[in-house]
């Protein structure tokens, strides 16, 4: 069988996640990675991995199936995607939820008309999450609660505190309220505001001297930041935040709880959750199976952008249709 | 717009969860059931439900979309799914894993054949735990520990209690046990075998004066069915029993825990929980969006047998492409 070609477009936490995910997938091959850095600069996970110049990219049209864009939401694939759709299949992980519906349409109109497949959005949110938000709205439409949390590091709130008088580093990490998630699990309808669905976990490295108590009053105090929350602060060493604060951990759920029955007696609950070591290494883990999905469905002739809601499940999985129906039915 | 015209063939618990469902799903319209029983002795859950023989049904077949055939998968579905596959598009909920593939081939061949579009085996097991055993093996391909639980309840096992003497009624719940599946939730890659992932839940109304010493002791030193378990016991009334255990709850998860990293070092879990107060209502609930789906394919111009797995997800919502990007990704 002929291996899938794979290019990646920018190589950060994202593209060397893609690198390391590729290596667990026998029927794809990385052809290289393309980077606006001059490429002997760039130091890769895998030894072999070959490096290029992005600009380099449109001439290796002919050996590269489907294109992985790693870049960031913000300033990179608004310009990259469009751009890149002209020339190659591509997949990404565009996570700005408001700015999807025009990033689609820039997206789809540059992939037509070079016919093209190019899947957006892929992830976990938006991606697999709005997979589940869709199947559980569309099973369970008279619903009570549909809600969703998220286990991550905010740098903002996390910047926040670095300013504080006395704070050496800081790490904040937003935190489900394991009470309130409970409420929902158990097919109660609360009616949740967003401090009661999170609170917020600080780690803090002090400045020689500094008093403990003033900071943490300082943190617990803050306007808008911390305030309207319930906050937990905790001391560390600079060593100990190295050490156990410096991966990228993240989670979330996606739960709806809907009720069925003549007289709405009985109640459903869907629930999907991820727990993450590694949020960019698992975001690159899902790329990698939509390139595969962009690949065949370029294979039958089909071009323009899709999003995860378009894709059949069986397209991420380099088994057979008959192999899936006999394993996984 | 135009409604989706939806037959129920086969008026059991299932048929009856399909009408319920359909009147949460304004873009569907149901325009009778059709039964083998004598159709004036058949009482429906909405007054207003047309009830036909099953007769009858060819004669309808410009005035159906979609036929959701509700019969059982042992004797039922092997017949009446070729059988209908060539008269409309059809929805079935075939549950018997092992006999898939085969039953997909004669589906597939009698919906080709007539042009339709059937999709076989949607439910939650085999259907939306089918697609989550697909997608996180997708994603997650290098992989510690892959495992799926049930809480249900075993009519088997009921049964096997019943001719204990002293016994006058008794219901057995599968349970998994929360230690073992908070081990693989943890990311622990446990060696758990059948009896380490469920005990046996029994509930037990007594005769008269019989012992209830005696009885404990013969249901969990019963060979093959409680003497390998973890088996309670817990002895209930006549109405007791009638009234907290006639429903028919059902649940289980679907957790993948996979590795990601240059030396494995992350781990990432994903969990798909359903927790069903109703199974045939919940079931009925997927049957009817997949019926949505089934209508779409056939409008398309498709044609034969598809599973859950080869349905885009887009296709059970009735919202359209533009509105699922704006609302849900």
């Amino acid at each position: 069988m002929q291996k899938i070609r794979i290019g990646i477009l920018g190589y950060g936490n994202l593209g060397r996640g893609v690198e390391l995910a590729l290596n667990n997938c026998p029927d794809m091959k990385l052809v290289g990675i393309f980077t606006r850095r001059f490429p002997a600069t760039v130091k890769t996970a895998l030894k072999t991995t070959r490096v290029m110049h992005i600009d380099e990219a449109e001439n290796m049209k002919d050996e590269i199936d489907v294109m992985i864009l790693c870049g960031g939401s913000a300033k990179d694939l608004p310009i990259q995607g469009p751009r890149f759709a002209k020339l190659f299949n591509t997949v990404d992980s565009f996570d700005t939820h408001a700015k999807v519906p025009e990033y689609f349409e820039k997206v789809d109109k540059a992939a037509k008309s070079a016919g093209k497949i190019s899947i957006i959005s892929t992830g976990w949110d938006p991606g697999l999450f709005s997979i589940n938000r869709l199947m559980s709205e569309a099973v369970l439409p008279r619903c009570e609660t549909s809600t969703f949390w998220v286990k991550r590091v905010s740098q903002g709130h996390s910047d926040g505190i670095r300013p504080i008088d006395g704070v050496k580093d800081a790490k904040q990490y937003t935190v489900p309220i394991e009470e309130a998630v409970n409420k929902v699990r158990s097919g109660q309808n609360p009616d949740l505001s967003t401090r009661d669905k999170h609170l917020r976990d600080c780690y803090v490295v002090l400045e020689e001297g500094a008093d403990p108590v003033r900071v943490e009053h300082e943190i617990k105090t803050m306007p808008d930041y911390f305030a309207d929350y319930e906050t937990h602060v905790t001391f560390i060493t600079e060593e100990e935040l190295r050490k156990n604060h410096s991966a990228m951990p993240h989670g979330g759920f996606v739960i709806r709880s809907g009720k069925t029955g003549a007289d709405n007696e009985n109640t459903s609950i869907i629930e999907y959750q991820l727990k993450l070591d590694s949020n960019p290494e698992f975001t690159a883990s899902v790329l990698a199976a939509y390139a595969r999905a962009a690949y065949r469905l370029h294979s039958e002739g089909q071009s323009g952008a899709r999003t995860v809601l378009d894709i059949p499940p069986a397209y991420l999985s380099p088994k057979s249709g008959a192999e899936l129906r006999k394993e996984l039915l």
